[in-house]
């Protein structure tokens, strides 16, 4: 039998392709958490499902007999236009304060609950757009509220943002993981990439391409013309370090480029992928050691609490 | 019924997915052609199929009863690995008479044919590799023996050579068709490309590759985000003219920087790519007629037949 719990809110990542729940009291303890496969995609994708019936069926244990509604509150996929309502997007530059009163409600039928999804930022002059990430950086902030400079959170669609003046002040998105996964699994570098790994390759590729910025795409074919020009048992660098080496590398030379003097380097993340960028960025003598993101997207959603229910 | 024709020799330009073949006259007239799409790839993958046969075939109708053998002159990936029989590379810098010297002879069964595989080309410094495209640019080198500079091969995989002093210097693969087809079909961007087109974006995407060399990742991802953060009607550039711009732009910016004073550039293909090249090249001030690739094939194979039965 589980201890009935009484959570004050709701914390609620809602991403594409999954989604994350806390229950949360009121001095930021986790009293239970929930996660599901059925992110925005899957509900979008199937009449029978709704955004409000897959939430209550997740915290429908967690629902007391309080008149009060308890508040969910949630960051993500969940207000993007293919979404549970759309919360249009922030322009940056944006404080964690306009994120969290650009929150829409969406009408709910069920009485014990109201909803606060939080809005994605925008970019208009250099276009460039993100869902779920800035509550990230607003968790960030609020642990570092002295930092200055570039805050990375490594994925798919890699993100870059620029912090400071307790200020998201400007990001980039680098398609680095969607590229890296194309091109290892479909291209003919997929004939090129192993299960080998050398750390060491990797750093120099990583070299390589900040030392020759605009060869990025004839550098991707040097992992596969390397093997096919090494002599009888030469060595030839793993592939997948290679390949990760340039692709990374193209990313953080372009980003280290933007630095201004003083500016400090922070990484979101966790697993192998933040690890490369650990190690990439080390490569250029910049520390950062990466920090748990879950963590960190869970303080993002209690300062956009304190501002929708305040 | 056909006229019977009695060439002097045949030219063979057998590629991965497919082969063309052209029955020659000794003053270089053409007195017929053949294709089929019995490639490498093909022949490899079909354990009845030999590369002696379908050669046979192709060129039944034209052999005589001359009891001379008939000279096959060959380029392309007949001569890889998984071909007919490996030609090694050759290394760069490399003369066009120290490719036809590097012709090997499989053993055939048919008395009637004597066949010569051109080797490709190969550079270690910066690992690089060509199979087919040397023996265009020996054609080309035939044609415009004064040329000094930098030629353009497009495709999925583009080559530059640079040519000079009679050599082929040094050479540059670059994976612009490839990643150009992964990213507008199979990644998030394929649902910014569509059908549209509009020159003055390719034109701009092209510029902005030259002056951010760094930034190719994320210049790709501004394709999706400038639609999504275009407001109400706000007229948007065609994604695939944007993509498009954004990787022959990349292409183009490495080149161009390696740019000696004097050089000139020459494009060679047909078609919607080569005219791509044309107007990129053109955005740089660079003026590059495309010439004609097959017709320029023929001119290398038969300077490799004039060395080989020399």
């Amino acid at each position: 039998m589980t201890k009935k719990i009484f959570p004050s809110w709701i914390a609620v990542d809602w991403g594409t392709s999954n989604l994350r729940l806390w229950a949360m009291d009121d001095t930021a303890n986790i009293l239970g958490s929930a996660e599901s496969p059925l992110g925005m995609n899957a509900i979008a994708g199937d009449p029978k499902l709704s955004f409000e019936a897959v939430l209550i069926d997740l915290i429908e244990d967690w629902l007391g007999a309080d008149p009060a509604k308890l508040p969910v509150v949630i960051c993500g996929m969940a207000g993007a236009k293919q979404g549970w309502i759309e919360a249009p997007y922030c322009d940056v530059p944006a404080r964690p304060s306009d994120l969290a009163k650009g929150a829409v409600t969406p009408n709910v039928s069920d009485p014990r609950i109201s909803v606060f999804i939080l809005p994605g930022l925008c970019q208009r002059g250099d276009p460039d757009v993100m869902r779920g990430e800035e509550t990230q950086l607003v968790g960030f902030m609020a642990q570092n509220p002295d930092f200055s400079g570039w805050v990375c959170l490594p994925g798919t669609h890699s993100k870059w943002a620029q912090v400071g003046d307790g200020m998201i002040k400007a990001f980039r998105t680098y398609m680095s993981g969607e590229v890296f996964a194309l091109l290892s699994q479909q291209s003919i570098l997929r004939h090129s990439v192993d299960d080998g790994w050398d750390n060491a390759a990797f750093a120099d590729a990583v070299r390589t391409a900040s030392e020759q910025p605009t060869a990025f795409l004839h550098s991707l074919f040097t992992v596969r013309a390397g093997a096919l020009v090494a002599k009888g048992d030469a060595s030839v660098a793993p592939g997948a370090a290679v390949l990760s080496g340039t692709v990374i590398g193209a990313e953080i030379a372009d980003v280290l480029s933007r630095l201004a003097p003083g500016d400090d380097i922070a990484l979101i993340g966790a697993g192998k992928l933040a690890s490369l960028y650990q190690a990439a960025l080390a490569v250029h003598n910049h520390k950062a050691t990466p920090k748990d993101g879950a963590a960190i997207t869970l303080a993002g959603l209690s300062r956009a609490y304190g501002v929708v229910t305040g």
